[in-house]
């Protein structure tokens, strides 16, 4: 039954019976302290995993929320410039266009690096606010945010990070970057359920928070309500999911920030040997500064085949993995391995992918199952 | 302990076991069937509880993310005409500030008849879309969803009705009574955990939506997502809270419509039937148009009380009931009877509350419980 299906996806990911259960309680006032008390044990973890000393925020909506609220609070009036190399930065492009005076794309290929001599051109040009997406799961890519933040600081400019599947499955230095706004979502690395964003944003940002933007998502509403005591939101929050946000907190807590990330880069690394091993493309295009993301890895279908046959043989296994979106679709399939998967999920999950390598009559060169499992052992 | 109080609030209130029972399985992928059958059957019952042949769509957010949603996407750029007796007919007027080209406060004080007068005032000035609370809980008061939608199609004008505390557990005939966009949430009559928020929008509405709403709260976005088979949401949704919100509707379904509002017609009479036993003044101003709120009784605090000491007492028994909000804190106590709460609830706060009021000094005329008692019985 499809409802039974491990989900290897970059997001939503498997939930921890812990984080589930939290949300069959009974309703709690919202405006209480133990509400409270549960953002701000939210809050002290998300911070460790931004990298920042700013109280992250959070919003009752999904992570495009996030995106919005940061685009909406700082860009809104400015001129913008957005990296694209993949589905979530052309959204944020999207998203600029709504707000910005003037949204500029600096467009690369899907999955290809990111442009960053335009970017320094869009900057001497007098872009103000910067869009970038840590890390693409559309395509598999790990950006260099630091070395984005250096470029922004250096043009004085506001550099926003979608770190919604970085933040919590991979290192993120917020602070030391130079990013002023990073947003994630809870579904994704923190392995909680979907409909919760949460933003950080740095002093400088703040001072230049521009004015009116749209009610729901108005930041400095959130910050007000957050430095109440016992902590509040300024709308009613969906206090189920803050449960669980902060029970899946709580096990980032107690596995330790380091140890979830080298868990995340072994298994990332575990499904790079296993593609290595069949023969397969890798579909991102790395170079010094782009790195194959630790979180989601995309891989080229092989030739003859196409998404749903491919994914159809993996489903009929008990595993859903993704495809490719948009233009990518029947040429690339997407591995999640983020949140709170480890080995036996992931070793099934190759195993039944690999099952559906051979059955395109690709010939592998070794098995890809046993090069993840030495690799893993 | 406070995680254990019942809460008799206008929102969040008891949630159904079945309810919470169903956020605990694990996560599924919001773009399959059976997530699609889910919002289907939200959208069944909702229409139903809305009184229109328009499919709601539903948005991951509180309620005010969807009063948000029907003022950007139809009034942004507009005059708007805000009818205010209460806290939330503030709020629409707060958002519309944020949107419209002239946003007009219609006010009167709180609980107290809105001005149809002014109204229609207005209108001859060319406001071309109309905000009204319909069940405006900071009051107790109903405000006349009919007369008013009466009034904005003799203008032509668009009717924007929050729904949030009256859909659901009083009736509302949205497309009987000429109201083009109606919002409800998901903590209140509904019985489901905070976090999502529905709206239905009328033909004539979608022909005068606008361009570039804000990009979460984009409608047209959500219809066409809504119309896919199976049925999807333009981002992410907050899957458990739609899995609860379904069940929700089930038991709603179960119950009948027309049952569910006379049971909330008879919770909300018995009440009436207390405060008047204990001979304190209920604090809305009806007329012939404007009745007592169905889902919550506002009445005053015995002179010489205060907020804090009168709730206090109830909370100590283990039941929440709400104070007056803004200007009315220290002068009204509101008990919310909405929802899936039936009489052993009601008997259990009005029996905590008549003791509060009896300790206030106050010599109630007879017992309210027994009143209620007889009342329900």
């Amino acid at each position: 039954m499809e409802d039974e299906l491990l989900l290897m996806l970059p997001g939503p990911v498997p939930l921890p019976e812990r984080v589930r259960a939290v949300m069959a309680r009974q309703a709690i006032n919202h405006r209480g302290a133990e509400f409270g008390n549960a953002y701000a044990d939210i809050v002290r973890v998300l911070k460790g995993l931004f990298g920042t000393k700013n109280n992250p925020l959070v919003i009752s909506g999904s992570g495009t929320a996030g995106m919005e609220a940061a685009v909406a609070n700082f860009g809104k009036g400015r001129k913008m410039a957005h990296l694209i190399n993949g589905k979530f930065g052309e959204r944020m492009y999207t998203i600029g266009q709504r707000y910005a005076s003037e949204a500029r794309p600096i467009e690369s290929d899907w999955g290809t690096p990111l442009n960053l001599e335009s970017l320094k051109s869009a900057l001497e040009d007098g872009c103000e606010v910067v869009t970038m997406v840590h890390n693409e799961t559309s395509a598999g890519i790990l950006n260099p945010a630091g070395e984005v933040g250096k470029i922004c600081r250096k043009y004085d400019a506001l550099f926003i990070m979608d770190g919604v599947t970085s933040i919590g499955g991979d290192q993120v230095l917020a602070d030391d970057w130079g990013v002023d706004v990073a947003v994630v979502g809870s579904q994704k690395c923190l392995a909680a359920p979907a409909g919760l964003a949460a933003v950080s944003v740095s002093d400088r940002a703040w001072d230049r928070a521009v004015k009116n933007p749209p009610y729901y998502l108005d930041l400095p509403a959130y910050k007000k309500n957050a430095a109440k005591d016992p902590m509040e939101t300024p709308y009613t929050p969906a206090v189920p999911l803050f449960l669980a946000l902060r029970e899946a907190c709580l096990i980032i807590e107690e596995e330790g920030v380091d140890k979830r990330i080298a868990r995340h880069h072994r298994m990332a690394g575990a499904v790079r040997k296993a593609v290595h091993a069949w023969g397969i493309d890798m579909f991102p295009k790395t170079d010094s500064l782009h790195q194959y993301s630790n979180t989601v890895t995309a891989a080229c279908i092989p030739a003859g085949s196409n998404d749903k046959d491919f994914r159809g043989v993996v489903k009929k296994l008990g595993i859903q993995i993704a495809g490719g979106q948009d233009h990518l679709k029947d040429k690339i399939f997407r591995i999640g391995h983020m949140g709170a998967v480890s080995a036996p999920e992931l070793l099934a999950t190759l195993a039944a992918t690999e099952y559906a390598v051979r059955k395109t009559g690709h010939q592998v060169l070794e098995s890809g199952v046993m090069a993840a499992a030495e690799d893993l052992g």
